[in-house]
């Protein structure tokens, strides 16, 4: 029931030169599923990451954090659904230890240039011989084409796999970019994607690619949010294997900086925006955007603050123009100084609120009409500044409380 | 469905010497049920209220607080249910003074006497002619023992009304307190209550009955929790008329202010519960204390954190020990220098987790079986300092969404 979101077409998938991934079944939590995936990284790649910001940080996302702050350089990465080794304490941690040992061990390489990602159930011990006895079926399927195959294998409530893949001319090169993410609960930023994987041919520098990895977060898995939990296990990892051929991309503020990053946050928005409208139980799909504010960071405190009520998002799936409920949550914000009487409010191409009150022209009639899509676009003016900030997110269905309900069962 | 929570049975409500309320069916937004209510106060009383932070506070608040800072004595309450007179700009002000103004001329009192409370939809003008076509009613009908009829005439979405009394004596007087409140969804401090009216007859200095307000909303009306909304409307008002005859109480650190305060928050405790067990959809009763904080404050951030996930509302709501959600729910508190390792976490009698992790006993059974029963006491451990909060709230259902998508159909 995903909204407007078709599975990746393999044909439009695009190989990355430097980049195989394989998959298994190996029975991590449910028997004859892919869920396993071994990413495997030619010699010259560099990776960038950035992470939850939840204080319980799974075990993985802590030895992701350490093997990229090594000095060897990255060439593996696992990923497993069905358990997200989060909560799991020291155990967990050995646990994590022992895949990437044994994919190290598999590939010839040394365990802390091994990246590893879970996803899944919290508080559950990592069954670590399933995964063992899982990882030779993903070393025999390494292909650099298995990038559908790859987006199905880090599945868990998503109904449809997310990948998308992009080119672009950068120094006289063609420099592809693809990229897979899963959702589709425990949604909101900081990170969204619970798991997203993006890979480029571009050749990058170490520091400019964790620069425009962070960049591309922010306007993307950063700006999305299902229901305003942020997982244990976030992770975005921003591969770039260097063999395009261009000369390396070393700072910002270069044009081809700002072509690749352009590129990447192409890939990445398609991707948040996939596991939004693929999230749990979404029937309708939502831009938030907040303009006119004194800061970014206020717009997407307004912005969320719409996105994350109960009572906008069961409207938005009834349809019904209980549009006051986004200026109850406009004034829930948290922005002290904010005048109401200043506030508006636009859905579509439909006025709602002029200054903090019902527009003179508005109507019930076009507030249904402006429900009704399966896309809306919502505005909110705060005419305090030039500042603003844009939010996607879902709404809240009979379906996200099923799911949420039976996720275990 | 409400959870645990019985209709006041009127013998149990206790009149207050000098309220009178009275009731009508004014057809404000639909025919046929009590909404409308005047509560007409002796002179010599006293009122003092605290009231909602959103930004967008409807036009009764504005008028309300405007009353409650002016020179004369309050001398009755109007409250209509049905439209809230909220996002509502100038007309919306000017609507709650005429009502002010009607009632004070049926009362032969001045409009400023008069307190304003409108609880209902957002954004739709208050239709004053249907008001004051029944404000008649209203004044036929004042007698000291209507609190249950006053009770019901405030409910929007609640199911059963919510009315308490309590004794205690003071200064070897009989003090006595009497409550209503309603529900029942964009319930969130500060103020949760959407409407909360309790009366006593106790003689209490004007300055010491704001403190005390303050104090008892802190404690009750501020800790619940069912949505995560808070109501452009949310109004708490504490009369005492001063007719016990007790010696004036007028301030903090007395015997006489702590009893008073204390049965007052009885009362207050029992509403505000009161909301929460018939909370939209409600299914269960979970009251969230969070322990060994270095502040009230962070307690209650990692509390109110719990209490708003929607996946942890959604695993009460299927009595799915899926409990990894409540440490993803306190790792998201932003607490920023929340250690991990020393967190814990218990259900009724089991122990979930301990240092962070699972706990060494616990097993999936007992997860079971402290997830069954319709009420819950969750308990979090920081293990950084001395302080806690407690915040009650209810799981989220089908039925929350069914209310809310189909509240003003």
């Amino acid at each position: 029931m995903a909204v407007n979101l078709e599975p990746p077409r393999a044909e439009d998938l695009l190989t990355i030169a430097g980049v195989r991934l394989g998959v298994a079944r190996a029975g991590v939590r449910k028997p004859n599923r892919k869920d396993l995936l071994v990413v495997a990284l030619d010699e010259g790649s560099r990776v960038a990451g950035v992470f939850t910001r939840n204080r319980f940080r799974a075990a993985p996302v802590l030895v992701c954090q350490e093997h990229l702050e090594g000095d060897l350089p990255i060439r593996a990465l696992v990923v497993n659904t069905g358990v997200a080794n989060a909560g799991t304490g020291q155990p967990g941690l050995a646990n994590a230890r022992a895949v990437c040992a044994a994919v190290a061990k598999l590939a010839g390489i040394e365990p802390a240039q091994v990246l590893p990602m879970s996803t899944g159930v919290i508080m559950e011990p990592l069954p670590v011989d399933r995964i063992e006895r899982g990882l030779p079926d993903c070393i025999g399927d390494l292909a650099a084409d298995h990038w559908t195959s790859a987006a199905e294998a880090i599945m868990t409530t998503d109904t449809v796999p997310k990948a998308v893949s992009r080119q672009t001319v950068i120094d006289g090169r063609t420099v592809t970019v693809s990229g897979i993410a899963k959702g589709a609960g425990m949604i909101q930023p900081n990170m969204a994607t619970m798991l997203g994987l993006i890979a480029t041919d571009a050749r990058v520098g170490a520091d400019a690619l964790q620069d425009l990895t962070r960049q591309v977060a922010e306007h993307s898995f950063n700006a999305i949010t299902v229901d305003g939990d942020t997982s244990t296990n976030d992770t975005l990892l921003v591969v770039a294997t260097g063999q395009a051929g261009n000369v390396e991309i070393v700072g910002e503020g270069t044009a081809e900086f700002s072509k690749l990053c352009g590129t990447i946050l192409e890939v990445a928005q398609l991707l948040a925006q996939a596991i939004v409208r693929d999230g749990e139980g979404a029937t309708k799909f939502i831009a938030i955007t907040v303009d006119e504010g004194a800061s970014r960071a206020e717009c997407l405190k307004v912005a969320k603050a719409i996105a994350h009520s109960p009572l906008v998002k069961t409207a938005f799936f009834a349809s019904d123009p209980n549009l006051g409920r986004i200026l109850a949550a406009v004034g829930n914000a948290g922005i002290a100084d904010l005048d109401p009487a200043r506030v508006g409010l636009s859905l579509g191409d439909v006025t709602v609120v002029q200054e903090g009150g019902r527009a003179a022209g508005y109507t019930e009639a076009d507030g249904q009409r402006a429900m009704k899509p399966a896309e809306i676009a919502v505005r909110v003016t705060l005419d305090r500044g030039v500042e603003s900030a844009t939010v996607w997110t879902c709404d809240f269905s009979y379906d996200y409380v099923k799911i949420n309900a039976d996720y275990r069962s």
